[in-house]
């Protein structure tokens, strides 16, 4: 299939599209490379020296014979957009385009409003492009488990049947996402749902849960090919972001009780879960919800396991419980289903020692490039 | 209380104005006046011959020695907007400063990125401004019926208490909007409730039905505070657009069967919502949603009663189906809540003969002002 990964420069962007590449689909990657401009005004970098897009396109060409497109430009540009999609001519997009952290969005009122703007305009630009120029296309459009925040009842894949006063209906799952940026997804679901039942556009929403590792089989294969791996305050996560503070000595940060669970995934998961997805295109006019995330942990278990690793490995690791920066539950309910890919033959990679061990050795390996005045939660909710 | 009315130069807003002013609040009208100029871009315009802004304040005050405030501007503009809340200091926001129509917003691209961003940014900059200059304003914002969309279940207002798999919880009603637009007013509504909870915001949503009539107590002192009144394809809505093709021997226009059941209210109910919202704030963090209709009609039973109506006058009226041009279904379930604004006081002018004649004679009397090129629907949803 011919597969546009949009936000292919990106952490999950660029291992899909070396993923889908290696198995055998036409890739064209779309991509701004605005996340590459945040870092830098931010004053932070990804752990991990990533290279310019244009050479690890070429090192991937050099190393496997297989060609990608490159399109550099904004989705929120229309013209651009249409320009690029007319051009590859895609039987499917994988939408990972978007501002993707929280605490960027909770900058302040700019950065709200710029999540919010990007991200709701490129994919109805996206939504357009489909409806007038590839109504058959398949829409692999990114959301988040955090669009469902944390209710006091189990979460279900996108829908719920709701038995009321003596009716019953299925109904889009209530959603109570817990930041700006969380509620643009929230707005493209919305969205997206309408252009399926008013257009008949094929469309899968993946709500991912938190990514963690940095190696899938083929960003592996050479340090040309390396992916980012963010550490910092505002677009690091759990996991990820542990190992790193665990690797260099700096106490592992929990927010609050650390009581919070999430749903997490291998970032092997996420390159599968997508291919699994591509293989198996939603009907025309289906809006489409899978839950993409394989096992849920609390952010203290997490911590814990972390500094287990580390302390094998002798590091002296310490967990230090911070105010919390969020308003978010620490102790909740929390009972999120994810059967439908694995239904659809998702064999998931579980969190392991070895896994973590291998992120302590990332870390201590690139430990020169790490700046500690960036670990520190610098934004608040509040 | 001090009260500004963003939109306030519009339908509902000029109407709401008058009233609170004349019940004792210091009222400010902030607009951009955006709207007279789609008007123009689109070359329609009022029944009603309106009157600018500034000369309707004017005689307002000549009638009955009441100032208003009068800030020109957009609230996308942050400084504008924050200048004006600090120059006015309102105890209360009442927002209908957004883009309102459902046909605007499908147009095509271009009017739906419009609205889309215009009604979200607008809306977050009104939150950033509460929440850093003036904490416990409330903010009455105006939501729509068209939010809940056409479930097979009883539609609560806001809320849903649902039970599923043996637990409880409370949640945001499911939302299934029909356009671009009120897909835009269901954003709002996720990220008002989320400046509630991590703010502190009070704030009270009104989803409103489908307004109807023109006169109010006090728009109607004097022709110089007339209301504006639509009839066109894009702006006009059902009742008014019906009366006034009804005064013309245009046919009546229902989209497709007319089975489309919908909340409607009296403008001089609308009016007096916003007083009784006004009166009775929401609480600190509080996210409140009322349905502000009082009756429900489908669009037959309208049309129906307006021909009735109308051959009683002596006009041979005729009930045209088109094909609709919404993707809408044309047979449903529909049973939506409006008891909380009932309780608070409210009591309802029920759509009568009388108000149909009065409206019947208004469209007779600037029947001269009527292009009936405008009355048919160019905007489809395909």
């Amino acid at each position: 299939m011919r597969v546009l990964v949009i936000g292919g420069d990106g952490y999950c962007g660029w291992a899909t599209a070396l993923h889908l590449s290696e198995r055998g689909h036409e890739v064209g990657i779309l991509d701004s490379l605005v996340r590459r401009y945040w870092d830098v005004t931010l004053g932070v970098d990804t752990l991990t020296p990533i290279a310019p897009i244009a050479k690890r396109i070429n090192r991937w060409k050099e190393l496997t014979g297989k060609h990608m497109d490159l399109f550099i430009g904004d989705i929120n540009d229309y013209t651009f957009l249409l320009d690029a999609i007319k051009k590859f001519a895609p039987d499917a997009i994988v939408h990972f385009g978007e501002q993707r952290s929280a605490p960027f969005s909770m900058i302040d009122r700019e950065h709200a409003v710029m999540t919010q703007v990007t991200n709701i305009v490129g994919t109805l630009n996206i939504l357009y492009a489909i409806h007038e120029h590839c109504p058959d296309c398949h829409l692999i459009k990114l959301g988040t488990m955090g669009e469902y925040g944390t209710p006091n009842i189990d979460i279900e894949e996108g829908y719920i049947t709701i038995q009321h006063n003596g009716r019953e209906d299925r109904l889009p799952y209530p959603k109570q996402p817990g930041s700006f940026y969380h509620l643009s997804k929230v707005h493209d679901s919305h969205n997206i749902q309408f252009a399926c039942r008013i257009w008949g556009v094929r469309a899968t929403d993946l709500n991912q849960g938190v990514v963690y590792g940095v190696l899938t089989e083929e960003t592996g294969r050479d340090e040309m090919l390396i992916n980012r791996l963010d550490y910092d305050g505002v677009f690091g996560t759990a996991i990820n972001r542990f190992c790193v503070q665990a690797a260099i000595g700096h106490p592992i940060t929990v927010y609050g009780t650390g009581g919070q669970t999430r749903g997490f995934l291998d970032i092997r998961d996420t390159v599968r879960c997508i291919e699994i997805t591509l293989n198996n295109p939603a009907a025309a006019g289906e809006f489409r919800v899978f839950n993409q995330f394989t096992e849920r942990f609390n952010v203290l278990d997490l911590a814990n396991m972390v500094k287990c690793a580390g302390d094998k490995a002798g590091l002296k690791v310490e967990i230090q419980h911070l105010t919390n920066p969020r308003v978010e539950k620490e102790e909740h309910y929390y009972n999120a289903k994810n059967t439908q890919l694995r239904d659809l033959g998702l064999e998931p990679h579980c969190l392991s020692d070895s896994l973590i061990s291998s992120l302590l050795d990332y870390a201590v390996r690139y430990k020169d490039r790490i700046d500690t005045t960036e670990i520190m939660p610098r934004v608040t909710w509040k």
